[in-house]
């Protein structure tokens, strides 16, 4: 049996339970949707909780919201207007859904068929030109006759994107805090504007004011949302080259607008072309090159998740199983953490050179992710947390 | 045996004979070349000009400058301090002949050494930004360190690549017209200083004025003698992209340096690019990606003069040699130009289509040039020429 794919209507305890999980102490999005894989449902995931961290090395159980609490939120997002969507569910951005780190929970305020509508991705630099927002203005308002465009609400070319598409269709905004907390300020109009005629999305729960270490993962969601990223003006080391790595990673086609040597505005977009990524200079360029489907490529650099790779055992897609021997665990704990540093090591690689089997590893390795021991990065990679002192 | 190559000191008589040949009427740069190897000198190639030309259906003998007028061009250009060179001879720069069209005789002002040396060319627009000036500015500069630049001394990139050379090291004009005829008149000081620094070359005699057919024959210099090209700032359907075009067909490198969509200046550029082009914003760029050889596969597109083509067949590449029965020479005139039209048509096509052998459709081509009845066009091409009434 490969991995399980749950659409069902869900109950209204089922979202509380999901909701809960989703908050939980330690519970990343990879943790989640193993949790969920390996007992069937949020609530008996959450019963095993406490066991499996403390199975990880961990002292105390990990917190959780509590029912009264999570039901609280499930209802302030209701009386906004919004929904919340979770990964398994019906309903839940297809596109979005096959990223390895997939959000656990979405909150969408808006149009929820603008998520799942063929669209593309307009991201760029903050401090743009006039010039670069009057491009990215114009191509979004093109496009938008033929897709929904979806950006990050930031100053700059993100929010003449969205103001180009709202001219002619529909744009979706990826924030990064909470929906009642529009990001910069000075956006908050315009945040109402794109919820109207489209969607507004984050992971964030309400009331989160968006920091530094939420940036990356908006990108992700714009990346995961669109068949393709369009890139205009980002300096190199940018955010939005993050959200095209991200996009190439999961198989997004990657797009550029071009721009002079002398501004280093451009210097990343030029990077990108340099490597493949489609120049565009008008929206036809994007319309020739957006294809139905991300590529099989994005995905197969993922191995725990592809669906159809020839290179990995049974036993690695069927890691949801109990691993054979329970009796084996503390072993294989021991040697798992040996094989890990804290710079970044593929899991497969961990499953390469331990001894024991592919589904031993997965399940020791959900206990120390639980147990704040370890850290899972995007692209199946794990790495070890500095002790707490435990 | 192949196409010989003819590498030998000159005698002064045979430099006169040779620009006779080169100046005779009906003789191009193709001609010029498949009357040497067919007649061994430029002297035995005078000869039979007249009764080619005739058989060819010319009622007068083509028009060629006596020795006189000759040995005063040639006597003038050493005057001047320039020099002649012949197609064929020792010291004719070795990447220009392996154009298929490879000028017959080109003369030179200032150091040989910069037209066989390792060198790139950077041409762009006339109408050109200060911005795509400084680029250009700036990379010939860098540039010139390590590579001879070449350009076409025009307005705008041009002058401001031949301007950066000059900071850092050598760089060559390929002009349009006589070499005392600098053009535009305001770039007459920029042509000395070039031919002190490095050198200037034109295939124009002496006095002669550019007109606009001149420009894309001083481009296929240009291309012909760079092992790459560099445009900045060419509009669609510009001259940089003849010259690019021309590069392209002969296995020479493309760079082109990227600009904004909202430019028309860019959009040439942008479309070398987007075709394969280096994408170039530094001399690195440059540097990292030009070869020490034009690519088999530009020169491969040339079939008559390619020298391993597997498809051709033995009697294609010696075609030079007289065709076996002289006497069918009427039959196969009227049936090459019945497979003729005035719009261009391969040589190989023909060869192919024709019943008799390529030698003999060779020598038939040569005659309808000489006649002044065909033209020979870049990539082994030819076509009829309306009929002026002979």
């Amino acid at each position: 049996m490969a991995r399980r794919h749950e659409h069902h209507e869900r109950t209204s305890a089922d979202a509380t339970d999901r909701l809960r999980l989703a908050r939980a102490e330690g519970v990343g999005p990879v943790a989640y949707r193993r949790l969920i894989a390996r007992y069937g449902s949020a609530a008996a995931a959450l019963d095993a909780l406490p066991r499996l961290a403390s199975a990880g090395g961990r002292a105390s159980a990990p917190s959780v919201p509590t029912v009264d609490e999570t039901e609280r939120e499930l209802h302030d997002i209701e009386r906004r207007g919004a929904r919340a969507l979770f990964f398994g569910e019906l309903g839940y951005p297809p596109l979005l859904a096959l990223l390895d780190d997939a959000p656990a929970a979405i909150t969408v305020l808006g149009d929820l068929s603008a998520l799942t509508d063929r669209s593309v991705a307009l991201v760029g630099g903050r401090n743009a030109s006039a010039n670069g927002q009057r491009v990215a203005e114009n191509l979004a308002a093109e496009l938008a006759h033929n897709l929904v465009v979806v950006s990050g609400l930031a100053r700059g070319i993100d929010a003449a994107a969205h103001t180009g598409a709202l001219l002619a269709g529909r744009t979706v905004a990826a924030v990064a805090g909470g929906l009642d907390v529009p990001y910069p300020p000075e956006h908050a109009d315009l945040q109402r504007r794109i919820a109207e005629a489209g969607a507004v999305v984050t992971e964030a729960p309400l009331g989160t004011a968006p920091q530094a270490r939420h940036f990356p993962r908006r990108n992700r969601i714009i990346a995961g949302l669109a068949l393709g990223v369009i890139v205009v003006e980002a300096a190199l080391r940018s955010g939005s080259l993050i959200t095209a790595r991200i996009a190439q990673d999961a198989g997004r086609e990657l797009f550029a607008v071009p721009g002079s040597p002398l501004d280093p505005r451009s210097r990343g977009a030029n990077d990108l072309i340099r490597q493949g990524a489609h120049l565009t200079e008008t929206a036809q360029d994007v319309l020739d090159n957006l294809p139905d489907h991300p590529t099989r490529q994005g995905l197969a650099r993922d191995p725990l998740f592809a669906r159809e790779n020839p290179g990995l055992s049974e036993a690695a897609t069927d890691w949801e199983e109990p691993p054979e021997n329970p009796l084996d665990l503390p072993r294989a704990r021991s040697q798992v953490i040996e094989l890990l540093g804290t710079s970044p090591t593929a899991v497969d690689e961990v499953v390469r050179r331990c001894q024991f089997s592919a589904a031993a590893v997965m399940a020791v390795l959900l206990e120390l992710e639980l147990a704040g021991r370890i850290e899972t990065l995007p692209g199946s990679q794990v790495a070890l947390l500095p002790e707490p002192g435990f």
